[in-house]
């Protein structure tokens, strides 16, 4: 559906790029960490997404023959246009995998490229990678409040735009069952599902006579929505004629939507109505300004809900417009670099690294990960043992090493994974972590430690910068 | 940059239209209005963007080869999927001017379509309007601070995805000055600018070599981020250096920019630096986290910034995700329609619509507008004077319809206006409203009013549904 080129850019990336180049730097090797600082939501992991559509999209990242007009006339030299319509991205990616839960201030993706490649892809690789995380973590929270019951993304149109294609999809890798978003049904493989809307009820005289309509026009998924004048003494009773006249031949009523209301009362007593009326099997659907807060709140209210269409609250991200993923130099030109800041909590860390995730037997995440330098394999080596070690009950423990090689000079190194193995990985690693850490109010921290090796490393360039 | 096709939609609008055309409904036609009921950001207007984007789409909208071959294996009928295969909206369109200040309850916008097209845009419509005007509402308040400083987005990298290609354009329709989106700045024609990151200045061994690299390459727009290491010690030290070595050669340096620590603090002392240097005219911008309340405040402190930078609040709206903008059905096979709710306020207004502006002899809002039947054309009729004639000085008022034809059997009936000519359209009618309607703390309410006729029809009708 869309056509990114590499004007998918901040103009300063086009800025530095002209600059690196006439200055003859244009070859200089350059490393770049992508992270965030603050956990969206205040809560205790972050679910990794976007990254599948963000390879496929560097792969095959160009400037187009549009771009490069445009860019004639912005006061560019001829040599560095000429560079730029030969620009594709020829660096290396190591990642963690989409779908695993992450932590702040740890690599989840380092980029080693020449430092004009690695520059023009930061903003479109912030930009996909920060949305579809924040997405796809807020989806896990109403998936983990929500169990086994249906959460299906109805969205699309409170969406900030064209991102909705990809809140569609992120809310599938938190584990959301499907979407009304038909676009993003079509190129994600996403099961798309859906209703009926007030104005199809409005367009008829009567009520019964619009759900008669709606109930022989779709016949195998029949949910009727129930509140357009009074659930409970029109919309129900009108449901339940239409539900004993598909029984009659041999159809069954799906189900019946609340999209107003005390959803807690309305799902008891339409519960009630349908049981009583022997359509035990129609199942109940709610939608109306959900959240995570709401479903729980629902569901500890005993609504007998079975089905849950969430739109603007997931879509947007509500209440956290966004996560503040940042992309730090940590390597350039044969030399390990660094950020200064006030607090130390912002300095950056130099180097390539890896992140090692420590588990138990039973393959749990036992609440800390670790980074080092690339280049230490030991896992003996690993751990600060003044941060870490001591608190921890390390042996018998297992390391993974959490970031993957997923493009060569740019190419990438696997195939692609499709969307449902990513949301069935994303399940399963969420799964591994302890309920402490899930939990909404004041979650346990998740330590992310920095190896002895490596914090040397940072104080000695702090110091040097310092002087 | 984005190829919009008709299953950029939602699943129920594609089961609705199926329906319909399979109990011969597919020519019923039908009205429905776009409004929102709540204002943004505690606020007290809105700006209406995205209009000439939606016009430009829904002209072209199809449903494409591939969209057809999806939908086949769907369960829609083959007589069905011919229908979409010829699909275009031919339906009107009347709406407001994209630019002009809106307020809750209003239509802002009408479609008048065979049913099935009708809802086929809805998706599509209330996620582009929503957004824009959202993020255009966003903009003009940091507008309505910031008075003549430079107002530039630098979002993208924290945008929802694509949502970021109309948020960079929203922000010029609300009052910004340029964007760091190259791609908006080339499709919608909008200043791009933009600075260096602080992997410029780090990828070099120091500071002062990093910006004499950048001063060399980019003499006419240098623009130096002082923070990386130390700004009053070491960035505004060296970028004075730059300044003078910038003299010698006949250029001047353009700005220096500060993206961390105290803003008000480092913009005055940084200020006094470069004043005592001789640099007076270097401009100082500054970005990290700013919004329409940090804005004001540093304007409080006099903090003597030139530029602002603006990311994450701009694109993202924060803290508000998204306009609560509906898409509801007033008419329909020739009937007007209704949608009753337990409060009167979400009852929607059934007819054809019209909304009139009232505006003293000096050109200005006097904090009314009415809402009437589209045929109801002499003043007299439109006020109710119960609730609104008796508290406003109308005598010598002039009225402005507010609603204009801007699409007529699909065809758009007006060229597009450029985004330059609706941002100045919008900067005058901001201009024309009384500051009370803008302030941002508790805001005086602007007046909807609904006309004698209209009430009474809704009345009527009321009536007829509840028994």
């Amino acid at each position: 559906m869309i056509n990114f080129t590499a004007t998918y850019t901040d103009h300063y990336q086009l800025s530095m790029a002209q600059v690196y180049f006439e200055n003859g730097q244009k070859e200089h090797q350059a490393v770049f960490d992508y992270y965030f600082r603050k956990l969206p939501f205040d809560g205790g992991y972050a679910i990794f997404a976007g990254l599948e559509n963000l390879l496929e999209i560097i792969e095959q990242l160009r400037f187009s023959e549009e771009d490069l007009d445009y860019l004639k006339k912005q006061d560019y030299s001829e040599e560095f246009l000429d560079y730029l319509k030969n620009f594709k991205f020829s660096g290396t990616i190591m990642a963690a995998k989409e779908g695993d839960v992450l932590f702040p201030n740890m690599p989840i993706l380092q980029v080693e490229a020449n430092i004009i490649e690695a520059q023009i892809i930061e903003t479109i690789l912030l930009n996909l990678l920060n949305f579809q995380t924040l997405i796809a973590t807020k989806a896990s929270r109403m998936r983990l409040v929500a169990g086994e019951r249906i959460l299906l993304d109805f969205g699309l149109r409170r969406a900030h735009g064209p991102g909705g294609y990809y809140a569609s999809r992120a809310a599938i890798v938190g584990g959301f069952n499907g979407t009304s978003n038909v676009v993003a049904g079509k190129d994600f493989n996403i099961p798309v599902s859906g209703t009926m809307a007030h104005s199809f009820v409005q367009s008829y005289d009567d009520e019964l006579t619009a759900f008669r309509a709606f109930s022989k026009g779709r016949p195998n998924d029949c949910v009727l929505l129930v509140d357009t004048y009074n659930t409970l003494k029109s919309g129900i009773p009108n449901a339940i004629i239409i539900g004993k006249e598909m029984e009659a031949k041999g159809q069954k009523l799906m189900g019946i939507r609340l999209d107003s209301g005390d959803l807690a009362y309305l799902a008891k007593e339409s519960r009630k109505l349908l049981d009583e009326a022997g359509l035990t099997y129609v199942k109940i659907a709610a939608s109306n300004q959900l959240d995570e807060y709401v479903i729980k709140s629902l569901l500890e209210q005993h609504a007998p809900i079975d089905v849950f269409g969430v739109g603007t609250n997931l879509v947007t991200g509500d209440p956290d417009g966004a996560l503040d993923g940042v992309y730090k130099l940590s390597f350039s030109n044969g030399t390990p670099r660094l950020k200064i800041s006030e607090s130390l909590s912002k300095v950056t860390i130099p180097h390539k690294k890896q992140v090692y995730r420590l588990m138990n037997e039973k393959g749990e995440l036992i609440g800390a990960d670790a980074i080092t330098m690339r280049e230490e394999e030991q896992v003996s080596r690993i751990y600060d043992p003044q941060e870490i070690l001591k608190s921890l009950p390390v042996k018998n423990c297992s390391t993974e090493a959490l970031l993957h090689l997923v493009m060569e000079n740019g190419k990438r190194t696997a195939s692609s994974r499709t969307l449902m193995e990513i949301a069935a990985y994303s399940k399963m690693r969420l799964a591994s972590l302890p309920m402490e850490y899930k939990r909404f109010d004041n979650p346990h921290i998740y330590k992310v430690g920095i190896s002895k090796t490596l914090k040397k490393e940072r104080e000695n360039l702090l110091k040097k910068y310092k002087k």
